[in-house]
């Protein structure tokens, strides 16, 4: 928190507590809505926390009660009045509210509907039905169109008259009679224009649309792709029904990315910020994968156990060595992959490119890394440990190959489970430890027999 | 890539080779800048690139030119007269001008400079002169700014003139005569005004700033946490020098995002897509964290070889199970940490409350997990190696230390790396992993010479 951000957030206390409400509604003025809904959860309890909302000038109380946690949320649609209660929906955009929805217990979300308006319900109904991860779920209906031989003048009526309740004005969207989605007009493109210029001239007729069922993740890199500020949602037909803006999709790549990294880091995905998260549901994100592996490391057991005789304890002790090495190579494809897969560099049909680059990247690697491997048992382990040079080659080359199998495992997987609709952030990571680990532990043993 | 695509990639296609160039235009006409950059790169060789590019309709050639990789930019200015360098150019936002010549040799920014008017030149210097990852780095001075008593009327004749080579026209400033930042005001309430309304009486004058110098990875969390179109940028005497658009924002995050996957995976960062990386550049990011490991991983080796007594082969046959779960279990909590901190959610002033949480977490999970160890040696690990109840007891045990263990260490090392200023995710990560897994060896051997 920046120290003016803690000089008004003490102003804020200080006015709240000594009851001087009127200089305390100058200062929420001019603060914007997620600063005032930060002070009331990190600094007032819940009973002033509603005396706090309810001196919330009108024009601030919806656009603050969007951007409480949900829990907030719930403790004052709880306190609230229905006429309240009433108020806040009415003033905020549908996708807002259907957000909260989604996340409210069945008995707050039916008295969030009693009090929406008839029309709302209806809205907030359909959007309610889309796919939890589809681009209809997180798209909002209220949007500004015009017909084709709409003037600007006239448009511009229709903006000034019906913008204010809109989630953007800026991007408006031509429509037929049978709401068919014609085209997008900017209101830059509009304020350019002469005023009787009709719509239909100046209308991109072209525009980036998505689908209702479209994956909102896919969505997302629409915009850091084509740079908009708003995409048109259209259903089966080609209706318009919605639109998704940039805030939402900002939002969306930031959760997305925060998925992957926990996936990767074997946790189940969890969407609350780390320190509002509770013991239980850390618990709970954990302990599945770590179960998993600790399961499927019985195979490594079992191998170690099998070539019992192969090893002896000076080749024992650079196992976790090779299997970490093997480890942090494979790591190092999969996860590039698997990233590279999420925003859509690297698709299925480039799999042979990919293992050609991993092939050939993981032989120069496998060099470098067995010769100083080589040097390092030489010049430092023979400094504790009596390692022959004999030795030392066999752990060197064994080094190579684990690298290079490592490599191939960690570029194919993540491929594979993308073909056959896996997650590859969940599939290819934990696969890819027991697999290399598996192998390499192979390799190691084989060969030490072989050889010494 | 969408069939519909694909089909208008085939009609480019037979139109250029045909030399239907008439139809080509009209084609080009209603298609997104990115892709027809990207139709050139994957189907184009260099000399018909040049060609294709000299057909495309005037207005959109820079738009095309700024989403070029700067591979086939650098070929494309190579192949350009100065006249249609200087047309490019001129088109060009500044912020883009300047994010080429970032990525080009000398003697092509210097054919580019020669170019520009002396005008953008001046600014293009300037803004060259601001730090990598600040926030001057990536913001542009074509906004729209007026002084606090133009009236509405005049301030749209204002957008109307020069709109066309501002960045956005949705958010306009407003600033007195030494240009310092007094407010900000959207083009939705311009719109919603009366016409002889002055500026003055409809601005927020409380907008969120950032400073020239701010890291920029913490600005696009700003937009993240406004939800906001554009934000001014401010030097040290509070002077407006540019604005930041959530197009670059949405950059940022990505980027970042795609970063801190890579540290996190012991990669050094590329910012290019895999399929363009070359086998050395991808070499040169992964090699020095694998030696660097390869090296530190002797500490195992060296326990492993000074305990040598206390751990026969039954034992030995656990030990990568056990280092496995211990890293498994570190790597959730850094990287939970790590996300945390990039995205804001923690800071070093937390850490007790951190510390706290892992440990109660770790103490469940660790408990949780020996019991299931211990039972799955009891019924799995048996089958195939004769294992006693106090070895199956001594294993599940120094599972469960491990898990505390590794889980402490994995919540105060990002946060230590944060407060002395290193990255969490470059330093967190590799350390933690050499850390564990020295210590989760320590006490199983420790343990094993205590017990059996």
């Amino acid at each position: 928190m920046t120290e003016q951000m803690q000089i008004l957030y003490e102003r804020l206390s200080f006015c709240f507590e000594t009851r001087k409400f009127a200089d305390l509604r100058i200062l929420l003025l001019d603060m914007e809505p997620v600063d005032i809904a930060l002070f009331l959860e990190n600094n007032l309890d819940e009973k002033e926390q509603i005396m706090f909302f309810r001196l919330l000038p009108k024009e601030l109380a919806s656009d603050v009660f969007v951007e409480f946690d949900t829990s907030t949320q719930q403790s004052l649609i709880k306190a609230f009045s229905d006429k309240e209660l009433k108020e806040v929906i009415d003033d905020m955009f549908l996708d807002d509210t259907v957000d909260i929805i989604e996340e409210m217990p069945a008995n707050v979300v039916k008295r969030i509907l009693m009090n929406a308006s008839p029309e709302d319900r209806k809205q907030i109904n359909e959007l309610l039905e889309y796919p939890e991860d589809s681009a209809g779920s997180i798209m909002t209906t209220e949007f500004i169109s015009f017909s084709p031989s709409t003037t600007i003048e006239s448009a511009f009526d229709k903006i000034r008259r019906t913008g204010l309740t809109k989630e953007t004005i800026y991007t408006c969207y031509v429509v037929d009679r049978k709401k068919r989605l014609l085209g997008a007009v900017s209101v830059k493109d509009m304020l350019l224009a002469e005023k009787n210029t009709i719509i239909a001239d100046i209308m991109d007729s072209n525009a980036v649309v998505v689908n209702t069922l479209d994956d909102k993740e896919q969505v997302a890199l629409m915009f850091s792709k084509y740079d908009k500020l708003a995409l048109p949602v259209i259903d089966k037909e080609g209706c318009l029904v919605g639109i998704i803006t940039v805030d939402d999709a900002v939002d969306v790549i930031q959760e997305e990315a925060s998925e992957d990294i926990q996936k990767i880091a074997a946790v189940l995905p969890n969407e609350k910020p780390y320190l509002k998260q509770s013991i239980f549901s850390i618990y709970k994100a954990r302990a599945p994968w770590l179960i998993l592996l600790l399961i499927t490391s019985t195979f490594t057991s079992i191998i170690l156990s099998k070539y019992e005789s192969s090893l002896d304890a000076i080749m024992y002790a650079f196992v976790p060595m090779l299997m970490g090495t093997a480890g942090n190579a494979g790591g190092q494809t999969s996860v590039t992959i698997i990233r590279a897969i999420a925003v859509r560099d690297v698709e299925f049909k480039d799999i042979f490119k990919v293992i050609l680059k991993e092939l050939l990247v993981s032989i120069v690697l496998g060099i470098t890394i067995s010769l100083i491997c080589f040097g390092k048992i030489m010049l430092i382990d023979r400094l504790y440990n009596d390692i022959s040079m004999m030795r030392a080659s066999v752990i060197s080359l064994v080094c190579a190959i684990s690298i290079i199998m490592a490599k191939l495992v960690g570029s194919i997987l993540p491929l594979l489970a993308k073909k056959i609709k896996l997650d590859p952030a969940v599939v290819a990571s934990p696969l890819m430890t027991t697999i290399v680990d598996a192998l390499s532990l192979i390799i190691y043993c084989t060969i030490a027999i072989a050889v010494l």
